[in-house]
This record gives structure tokens, sequence and C-alpha cells, in this order.
């Protein structure tokens, strides 16, 4: 049988690289040939983890030929997968993302849980499985689970997300609280990040009422550290919503210290934003909003 | 919360009313208000089951409000759902078939597996809760598996399935061989059946290519004993496509003997038909062919 490439979505953020090669341990246990991929460049909060735990980057993917062999992970819809998604034969979809249009042309493994994480439904796969959590799996599935629940402070985060935790923290051999917080810092330091990369490193593209969304998010220690570029980031914000023929982008600098997030929404329909959020200068704080899947999404979707 | 109300789909099978009510019984059992239901009356099989194990029929659930606690057992397409469907809230998916444009307003539990009968995934879900298998659940499971796989004949069957029965036949304390024969030949009494409800017994609806398609089955143990009504069966299926603007209704007439299968085609795309099996009087043998799943709607896929 063909070798099976397994991934998460672009622009992949800890989760989808993580879960990705923790999935592919497990299938490899259990026997079968499979490749973890990646469909972009690592972030730096996923380049921290991999230093951290002596972990290799998987090799990224740019295409699938129809009929390849694909197992998704953290991501179900096909506007965020790997291009030639459509033709590809799916074998195995893990997620905790609601459900939008996804099909497949055979039955298949799918098993999706409303979690914080894909890490936390592989931890539980692993067990299903009786196969051993080995130490870089461990570190991989812990790795996604703080960042993905913002070290449990997500609103997303669930009690199956802290039980795995803690007992991939034993596995991984580290002290959840310091390896947590050092690796969400990491992904904070956007010093020599680009405008156009910091716009990118963790936008996903949403069809909303047949409008075009990108919803980004960057995570902080301090939003003006962030918004004092808005210049820089509008410009480029801008040139994505006309080579992209975008509807609405909006922009989320998350403080992951104290749990806020400062919106900064461009396109035709950002109007849709003001009727919970008065924008002034195209931005609005909005107090406790961390989550783009339980927060910024439903916004747009309750108010488009 | 509101209680959740579990179906399979509309023509019930065994599979559809069975692990609706087995399912039903774990999430009880793990402490929330469920009730099982279903979307159409029990065929013969079902009801041989349910006077062998002294169970009672679950209720009739016509349609659901807006914003209603659902989950789906069986299937997930949303044209073999319950009317309503499209604005319930659905919490949870079980089910075995290949997945078609299935959404969902927000993360959901969603399992899924290749295997030959939604009943085998339910037997997995009690071992990974921990919930121990009751008489009345392991009867319905069991009843699930042998209906769907025909016994372990169907190339639906894996062996899951297998190893799931052989350990629901322990707890029902039956003889698996002797009570599935009964069960399958219980489903294959059409002496009393009009030919309207024999189109309509286990048909389901599809949206292939565009063109509005339905397959309906049934299962005998003498071919001739159901075509020697195609007159009256034929004055149905046309009506039926009337009725509903249908591109094609092919009806299988399956020995479960020996694992074959009469097909009757009619309406304006039955000629696609025709590039695999040459019809006359609107008839063709498929020898081999037992499983709509597996066979009979690739055939009309990839004919269509």
């Amino acid at each position: 049988m063909d070798k099976t490439f397994i991934f998460g979505h672009k622009n992949p953020d800890t989760d989808s690289i993580c879960s990705a090669m923790a999935l592919a341990n497990l299938r490899s246990k259990l026997g079968e040939e499979v490749e973890a991929t990646r469909l972009g460049e690592l972030n730096k909060e996923t380049e921290y983890a991999f230093k951290t735990f002596n972990i290799k980057a998987p090799r990224l993917l740019e295409k699938v030929e129809p009929g390849t062999n694909v197992i998704m992970v953290d991501h179900n819809e096909f506007s965020q997968s790997v291009d030639g998604i459509e033709d590809a034969n799916i074998k195995m979809l893990v997620d905790h993302h609601k459900i939008s249009n996804f099909k497949t042309k055979e039955p298949v493994f799918m098993h999706s849980e409303p979690v914080g994480c894909t890490g936390t439904i592989l931890y539980k796969l692993y067990n299903q499985n009786n196969v051993d959590i080995d130490k870089e799996s461990a570190s991989l599935m812990l790795s996604a689970i703080a960042s993905d629940t913002l070290l449990f402070k997500s609103p997303t985060c669930t009690p199956d997300d802290i039980k795995a935790a803690r007992e991939l923290e034993k596995i991984a051999g580290v002290n959840l609280e310091e390896y947590g917080m050092n690796l969400l810092k990491a992904g904070t330091n956007l010093d020599d990040v680009s405008e156009k990369d910091l716009i990118n490193m963790d936008a996903k593209e949403f069809n909303i009422k047949g409008k075009k969304v990108v919803i980004a998010q960057v995570n902080t220690v301090d939003i003006n550290d962030v918004m004092k570029r808005q210049e820089g980031i509008e410009a480029e914000i801008n040139k994505a919503i006309k080579d992209n023929n975008l509807d609405l982008f909006l922009f989320a600098a998350t403080d992951i210290i104290n749990g806020n997030s400062e919106l900064l929404a461009l396109g035709n329909s950002a109007d849709a934003i003001e009727k919970t959020y008065k924008l002034e200068n195209h931005r609005a704080f909005a107090e406790g909003l961390v989550s783009r899947k339980k927060q910024f999404l439903p916004l747009v979707e309750n108010n488009l």
C-alpha cells in the first residue's frame, strides 16, 4: 500500500505540527507506512518546543496528487488543507473543530471531539489502541495542549485536556507550568517577524454566509508591542484583502497573560464587528476574548 | 439541560433502531438525559428482534424544532435525517457511512469508522467509557451487526464486527448463527407487505452529481418471490419518481442465502446502469452484489 501523508492545517500552529507527528508515531507503531508533514513554516513557538525536546521538523508538503492517501488532523475544512485535497483519498480525520461541509469518497475513520486540542484526542487514541506513549510523542502532545489551551486558560479547555496534559507531563519529564509559559512566550517574540508574516503566522480562512473571511491571531505578552506596528500591519492586511478578494480580515493580538485581545478589522464587511464592538481607528479592545474557535469565529458568524 | 433525542436514518433498518437505543442506554448510564427515537416504522426484521428479546420500540419522531439537541447514528446525510435537522443542535454523531457534506455549528463528538455496522462502534464506545454492557444493549447491538453484515457475509463486514458480535453473543445469551438466520429470514417475509411499502422499507435518497437518486433494497430467500410482483412494484416506483422528481430509482432484491441481487432500475437516468449491467425489462441480475454502501452506491456513482 502507498504511504499515507499526515498533516494539520495551513499556517500550522503547534497543535497542527505536533499532532501530525504524534499520530504518525502511533500509526507507525501499529504497522502502517505513514509520514508526518507540514503545510507551512514552523512558528517560533513550535520551534521552541522542537529545540527543547530535540525533535526534527517534518517535511513540507506543497500539494498532493489525485488518489494520494492522506490523514487530516486539527482541521476538516478543505480551504485550510493541502492543495489537491478534493481529489485525495482521505483515510482518517482527527479534529476538534466544528465540521464544515466535510466529505469523503468512502467510509473513513473519523474521530472528532469538542476538546481544547487535537493532542488530547491523540492521547486517548494511544490508550484506546493500547500503545505505550514514548517520550517524544508525549512531548509533542503536551506542547500541543499547552499551546492550544493557553496553559488551560482558554475557554476551549476541558477537563479532558487537563487530565491528558498531567499524564503527558510525567512521561515528557518537564514541569508543565514552567515549560508551558516558556513555550507561549517563545511564540510572542515577534520583533524580527515582518508585518506580512505577522498577519499570516496563524491565519485561517472561512466561508461564512457567502463571504470570504480571514481570522488571524498572534499571541503576545504586551498588546501595545504589536499594535505600535498598526500602520504596517494594515498595509499588509489591505494587500491580502485585495489579492484574495476577502470581505473581512479580522486580526487579533491576544494578551496571553491577562486573557484579552485587541481586534483590528478591515474589509468591506468590517462594519459587522461594530454590532458588538465599537471600532475606533479600525480597532477595538475585546475583554476576555482569546479563542478564535469559541469567540472570534462566533462573533463574526453572528454579526455578518 | 434539555433532553437529547437520538435517532438513526429515515426508513429505519435494524441498525438504525437498535444503535439509537444502545447509545441511549450508554448515555443514560453516563448521566445524560436522552431518548432513543425512530424516524419511521419498524421493519419485520427489527420487530422479530424486539419480540425475541422482549424489547419495547422507541417513540416515532416526526420532526425537531430549531435548537433541539440531537444525536445522529447510522447516517450523516441531512437528506436521510429528521425534518428540521438543519437547525437542530447536533451534539454527537456515530456512523459508519461515507461523510457527505456534514456540518455542525459547534465542535461535536463525532465517531465514524469504516466497519460493517454502527453497533460495532457502539460496542467500542461502551468499552472506551468503561461501561458494562447489559443484556438488552448487547441484544440490540448484536441484532444490528447480524443484520447489517448479513451474518458476516456482506463485503462491508470487518474483523471488528465479528469480534464485537462474538463478545455480544455471550452477553445476549443466544446462538448467533441460529438467531441471526431467523432474524434475516423474518425480514424477508414480504407476503403481506404492499408494493408501496416494499419500495420504501429500506430506501435511501442520495444527491449524486446533481441527480436525485433513491436506492431501495429488500432482503429475500427467493428473488422470484419478490420479482413476481414486478408490475405492482414498477407502478409504485414510477409514482415515487413522479412525486419526488427522482432521476433514478434503483430497487434491489437481495438473495441473502446465495449473496446475489436482482436489480430493477427506473427513471430518466436508468440507462446509466446499462454501462455495467444490460437491463432487460428494466431488470438485471447482479452476481455477488449485496451491499448498498459498498456496491450499489459506487455502481450508480461511477456510471451516472
